[in-house]
């Protein structure tokens, strides 16, 4: 790690100069081991999933819109599709468990069932489902880092999952409910109101949350697009891919994954910061500093998205700039 | 401007769920009054130049190091380089007056001498010089304009040019020199108050600052490269193409265009929000939100190369995104 640093100290720039590229460099070159840090297939992965909790009407549209919005993202017309082609990567969309069972030569499936459980009044999944995932996820990265990726961007759509998420959240960081949940993609302040009462609910019924395992959580809290989400993040790491961590969801997600394996968070660049409090909470839960803050609550795995281009960035100063040695300037 | 906010909220998505990107958005469609955004042949110019000011040993390195630096850029090996390389972007380098008169066959010349007058003491330069940056830059930006150019990235060169854009932008907010200065690319304490001292000298000969002209304000406080910055800005602007500023010295040159001609900011993109107290103090004199805030203080054209991926990505969601009647989304 020090030769790293010295690379870049090295660079014909003021020390310091590249901010947080420069922490970011760093970070790739640590994973990667390498004084030549390579971003090679870099794959989005969108997981979509359904939530039993939606049925309260706590979004700002219902559980069908998951459906049509996964149908967008095949048919090439969502923000995700338009930035994945403008800033070079490929897109996979993964059906985790949605309310209409889709048939489309890109859709990947691993579905867990139509929806989750109403949080508020059950687990949202059992073991069995949960096994699932992980066994996925397992083989579905293996075969990515096969073809050659070794950079993935996570994302996620879900009616309704910034509940699970903000519920997660509270049980992760023994925070109340009325402290992690938002305004999510825009829902007004009596949905707001139902949607704390829910999670508290949903809190409430785990007498024992200080004591659950991170995959208790899950199955009592998660959602299916969630669990894959953990699966897939773990799943990057065991084949050292760079994990490039979206919006509230994933960051969730990624909380849990950090829970089961704490390691895993060196892998982890943290693309921006979304808009729902709960996700600044838990970045600076992890003394995670995201590379942008753009306002956005969208997920789909927007954020991740365009902050490819300050990884690639990175890796080109850090692989291609000249030293002041070389350029003949002491210092 | 009220059909392309149209445009834009009937995408896809929640209601301004893209956040500063939705605003982009808005302003390229705006500029280009178009319900298709072109991003076409995007140019990065870096303009370099010498300061008399930085003889008093004020910077990290003497002025020769713009030389080197300029010699640097040409052999592709700076941050700039490895940024335009990744991110799709032409580089031209122009030589507005520095140490050494360099020979390369792909550096562009606009020579207004060696250096400037020391500004403590002096005028920066004469009108005849002024003048020429002005004409040269006409020339030059045309034939971008012509070869399909619709973008521009400013970006610049010149060991001690914080003390002028320190100087200009104290003149130019009202502000005593002491809320204008910083440590630029990492000054000691004893440098920086001899800096403030000369910034001070350099204000107290001008006993008539507050009637200065914009371009009394360049002959008297300006660097080569910043004068020519302000040409090439406002030549760009009379093409309409998108100015994609970069940091300090850039947004510096940037309030004097629009001192010159106000509306040229709306054709302006502020990239990033660098290290210097006065870059963010002139962002907010004109309500200008960046779009990046990666802790950078390098120059070169670093932060607004870094910026053009989300131009792009603005552009490709405008351009692409299915609408929610495309989709059979009804909200």
């Amino acid at each position: 790690m020090q030769t790293f640093q010295d690379i870049i100290n090295h660079k014909t720039k003021p020390l310091g100069s590249l901010g947080k590229l420069e922490q970011l460099a760093l970070q790739l070159a640590t994973i990667q081991s390498s004084e030549k840090i390579a971003i090679t297939q870099p794959q989005m992965l969108v997981f979509a999933g359904d939530h039993g909790i939606a049925a309260h009407n706590i979004s700002i549209a219902p559980s069908a819109v998951t459906t049509l919005m996964v149908n967008n993202f095949l048919n090439g017309g969502a923000a995700i599709n338009c930035f994945a082609r403008t800033l070079g990567w490929q897109l996979k969309v993964i059906d985790c468990g949605i309310l209409t069972d889709i048939t489309h030569p890109s859709l990947i499936k691993s579905r867990l069932g139509q929806c989750t459980g109403d949080i508020s009044k059950a687990p949202a999944m059992d073991k069995l489902q949960l096994d699932q995932a992980f066994s996925f996820c397992d083989d579905f990265i293996a075969q990515l880092a096969r073809q050659g990726t070794n950079l993935l961007g996570f994302g996620e759509m879900g009616i309704g999952n910034t509940s699970p998420a903000a519920a997660l959240c509270a049980a992760l960081l023994k925070l109340p409910a009325s402290q992690t949940i938002g305004a999510g993609t825009g829902i007004n302040s009596s949905q707001l109101e139902a949607k704390l009462k829910l999670i508290e609910c949903a809190l409430a019924r785990l007498t024992n949350l200080a004591d659950l395992t991170p995959e208790q959580l899950l199955l009592e809290l998660g959602g299916f697009e969630i669990s894959h989400l953990v699966a897939a993040i773990l799943a990057g790491f065991k084949h050292n891919m760079i994990l490039l961590i979206d919006g509230f969801i994933v960051t969730a997600a990624a909380l849990i994954a950090i829970k089961i394996n704490p390691k895993c968070q060196e892998n982890m660049v943290f693309a921006h910061c979304s808009m729902e409090q709960a996700h600044q909470k838990m970045l600076r839960s992890i003394n995670a500093e995201p590379l942008l803050d753009l306002g956005l609550r969208l997920g789909e795995g927007t954020g991740a998205a365009l902050a490819l281009p300050l990884v690639l960035a990175a890796a080109s100063f850090f692989n291609d700039m000249a030293s002041f040695t070389e350029v003949g300037i002491e210092l």
